[in-house]
């Protein structure tokens, strides 16, 4: 199975990237991570995401904020789906990011999710990871039910705690 | 190789899928074109997402307006990825219609491409079923030189314009 | 009378959605209260949603942040007018949950009030209950007069701290 | 059946308001529809709210622009359930009607939808009355039923589009 | 010399409104300061507005937050100038509330401030007061000056600082 | 009676501040009317701005778009109340020239009235000369009821209007 | 002199960025322009800004609208003063790509000018150049009191429009 | 070599503020600071950009809040580079300091940099002045390098700390 590559612009970004790690772990697909940056260290960038495919990742998660550029430059060196992860902590409160990720011209996508939503970039590119593994499609379908009897449990809890209301 | 389930919540939509429809026949990619509501006809997209898997899909674009909840609760409804494509034409300018796509919580991604980015939402599509589809990876690297060689053209002939300002 | 339904996507809603439980107790509205998730346990809202009218519900109030897409499906499975809290708590304040609650299409209408304004989805219903239920518009307007008390003693007290400016 | 009214700050707004009234006369609800603003004739609008109840109104429609202020004072004059709806038309496009609609102290509710969304206010108008009206309730049944007919014929007419594409 | 009106909609936007009656008291400007709801007692506003001239009143301070109509409605009262403070404190952190009071239709004009910028309010009033009472005008001038003078003393502390840096 | 005078960023704007020359000649009200730039012309705008007060005027109305600091400046050079319209035309539809109109630092108020608002500037600059002149001030009260003999007659054919629905 | 070179993202830019061009054809400074993309061309983009300054230019204008990385990662490349324009066009009218051009991290600034200011991101080159060519900044004072000039002949006219009024 | 000025609005600005002031001290670049406002003392202001160039000033940084007028009313009275740093610390956390800095109408440009983005206002005024300064061109080359040194020793470090995850 690939791996999953995980590259954040500023080591600062490492609380929120680190459920995606978890995350990763938890399902057991290898990954790297590395702090990278679009702006301060562009030849390492365009080095590495060239070189993605052919040193065996599969899909490339960038996690930035601001003017977030990281994922949208990752992107344009390589034909790998590129998972973007905006992420807050600007003036802006990750609006600068999500734009700044989110808005790419024709024939370059990159695949956003939520303002530091960084879980659901792991198990975005689990998912597609899981198209050619069939173990890892079955993992899903599990937490899938995990999640689901976690709500119901937690509806239930909810019943008890409103009979003090 | 696996299809492409693309749907729209209303036909106004079609102008806008039209693109990502182009772009995975140009591919050579098989995929399938409906319009379902999340919220007219709520049963039918419950039912499509749960057996898209084993009706042979591989990824689902859901491309909607305003309150755009069709790729949420496809997404909630399947473990394959899930790219959404907020569309404009609202007051908002899609605004509204970025933001109920992208903001999943944790647990259930969506893949979100620019508003009316129906282009990258195929691409994007591409490029995940490539990575187990050598043929398909080849395509999309000489895509990427052809779109090299269209700025470079366009550069050229900017050059003889600009001699005549 | 009709009950109420309260249903919450998550249960980290409880501190908002608490202030609708404390105004339908306050008026003696029965209902019921729920975590259920659109994109969790999307089944489970379906079938409570097109249950709800049948089990004796009269209005359906729906809490839910970022993408918040609750109030939307619930609506999709129902006749029965449905109330939506957007709730903030996300990187943007509720604007999220705010325009992915009211911006909703043609055919399926979703009654939202201000974020995290339970109270007021309360009331909502209460008003909308009290239609056809004398006693109920009768505690309404003694609600709307102490309401009024209340301005007028917080004006009065006004008066003796603006002696000490 | 109580009657709905339908008022409009401006008589401007009147191409947005005629949809709730169309949807109105559909389903055979009784209505009234004027023209009253919250800062040209504001004690028309007090007397006009504090007497819909006596005078058989049950819900009340109220559409406005920029500073929306009319439902919210219509609101303040009564317990009878009252709709919003923002109209745009102005610079912001109907940001600037939304927020005032929507975002109401506690303990005067406008039940708020879509950004000239006057086709779902009437839904909504009548989905209220609707509790107390089982007739008005079975056509709010077939209404629903007819949309979902609607989009599957929309379906069918794009797959015969598709074929040509 | 007429009287400053100052009413705020809830008690809770004293703290911004303090600093209104502050600068009214620093100026030997008479004031009324009440609390007063455009929602929850219209008929006290109305009825106020209406008679605040020929109550001696000259300019009328209204302060809100979220939906803030006080200002709106005070001016349909009334052709005495009106200025709106919009109080920040809801999820929007007063935009909301800006755009609520600003955005007024065509021929009742509300005088906005910014946002919490009760200070300038009172300025406003009292420039507008001065317009017919030269010794008021006067002060004005010196508070010009003095203002002049503290920027200037700033800017000497600051070049001790620097020294240090 | 003072003067009005009506200054403009640009004679692009003259198309909005039109209806303010409009409104103060239909009031009677002597204006003088220029174009001015804060950034372009900033000596005039100084000199005019100082010297208003000893010239006649009694306010000044400033209408400017984008980075609009031609009320703030022209504030900053006198103590007579300005008024603020913020024009749109920009790519942000003057949401721009709102803020930079309105979010004035304590000391220094600008009055400002909604996007374009050029009509409602010159009634606030009337009703600010009407305190001390009491014909205006009748003038004001007559179109205060003419504006809600208006929206009754708006009202009428409106009825009329509706027959035919 | 050095020269300034003029880069955009996609020829669509061109009709924006022609201003720019004709502005430093005026003041008489060498400029090269292309079209280069910072997801397309990469390595292209890279490789020019690396080599800018030897290749004798000293400011780099970069225009480019929706997610705006041109301006950034060309600044990324080189130490000479980056200018972005960036421009509007895309759904959101140039607020993603203002914010995805001045939103810069820590080390890598770009100096941003309005949306679609692209005669004023030329104005700036030439004020930088200035800085070392006493020609080139007389001409910049000619060309302010030719400003100057112009608003003053802008009034004059005005003056004799306003008669007709 | 010629001075930076750095000037703001008001001395609360001073903790952004010295973030520049520390980068030119880094950089040996000499500098004046000062606090100046656009309203509160703008004969100062004027006097201070006119003679500016004069006075040995290379490039002038303005940092302000809010209405933030003062870079725009500092490049009105200069041919000078200005650059703005909008400040946050209003309601809306710099979004209106940003846009009343950056949206300056044709012919008098302000070279805007991020919120609160005071480092890299001095990093661009230093590019500027090194256009004609080789040894502090050969600082900027240094300063990068080291930038490229501390990302790839974070991402060392970060590699050790991921071992213990």
């Amino acid at each position: 199975m690939s791996k999953v590559a995980v590259i954040m612009g500023s080591r600062s970004d490492l609380p929120v990237v680190k459920k995606a790690l978890e995350e990763l772990k938890f399902f057991g697909v290898e990954y790297e991570c590395h702090v990278m940056s679009a702006h301060r260290t562009p030849r390492l960038v365009c080095d590495f995401a060239e070189s993605a495919k052919s040193n065996g990742f599969g899909v490339i998660i960038c996690a930035a904020g601001m003017a977030a550029h990281l994922a949208g430059i990752v992107a344009g060196h390589t034909t790998l789906p590129v998972i973007g992860i905006p992420c807050s902590g600007s003036s802006f409160n990750g609006l600068d990011a999500l734009l700044a990720t989110v808005q790419m011209p024709s024939g370059i996508p990159v695949a956003t999710v939520a303002v530091d939503g960084a879980k659901n970039a792991a198990i975005l590119a689990i998912q597609i990871l899981a198209l050619s593994n069939e173990a890892l499609a079955a993992q899903l379908s599990v937490a899938k039910r995990t999640m689901i009897d976690q709500i119901n449990e937690n509806d239930r809890k909810l019943q008890t705690e409103l009979e003090d209301l």
